[in-house]
């Protein structure tokens, strides 16, 4: 079963277009890690910080992906990364509309 | 411009089936709240976490969603809410094919 996943960290300076502009080959190489499905790019200017939401098929794949992009983070100078995992309450979320 | 929001808190002891069947009243009178879009209701019992991922059509919408329901899931007995509030990066969320 799908499962969402969300991840953030502290981040500057860089934000909306300039971001897109930095982040297009990384954003399209993440539509061939395994079992990703889609992913909300996000950035709060106000808090300075950044991150995503994602969903993958299954636990295993996101949480082989957090590794993989918490240490690819590090690489970048990013620190403080939290990344959580979750279940899909189905029948709540599918009440509340979400986009199952 | 739409953002999204992610909550999480330490819960226990209640998922699945058995949430749904609790919170069900809760989840109908979520869609009735100024500028609610979706939420996905998200739960790991593996961390012994619970919250959710929100859509909403502005910040300020969603701040004080999150005000409001911080203070309900206090009065629920839940303690250390997480809340953090995103703008989207469309271009990049439009690539990660994300349902913007």
């Amino acid at each position: 079963m799908a499962v969402i996943m969300h991840v953030d960290f502290p981040h500057k300076d860089v934000w909306g277009k300039e971001m897109a502009s930095q982040m297009k080959e990384l954003a399209q190489s993440i539509n061939k890690e395994p079992g990703f499905i889609w992913k909300f790019w996000t950035e709060s200017n106000q808090d300075e910080m950044a991150g995503g939401v994602y969903m993958f098929d299954t636990r295993e794949n996101a949480e082989n992906y957090l590794k993989m992009h918490s240490a690819r983070l590090g690489e970048f100078g990013y620190s403080d990364i939290r990344g959580k995992v979750f279940e899909i309450n189905e029948e709540l979320s599918n009440i509340c509309k979400a986009p199952l």
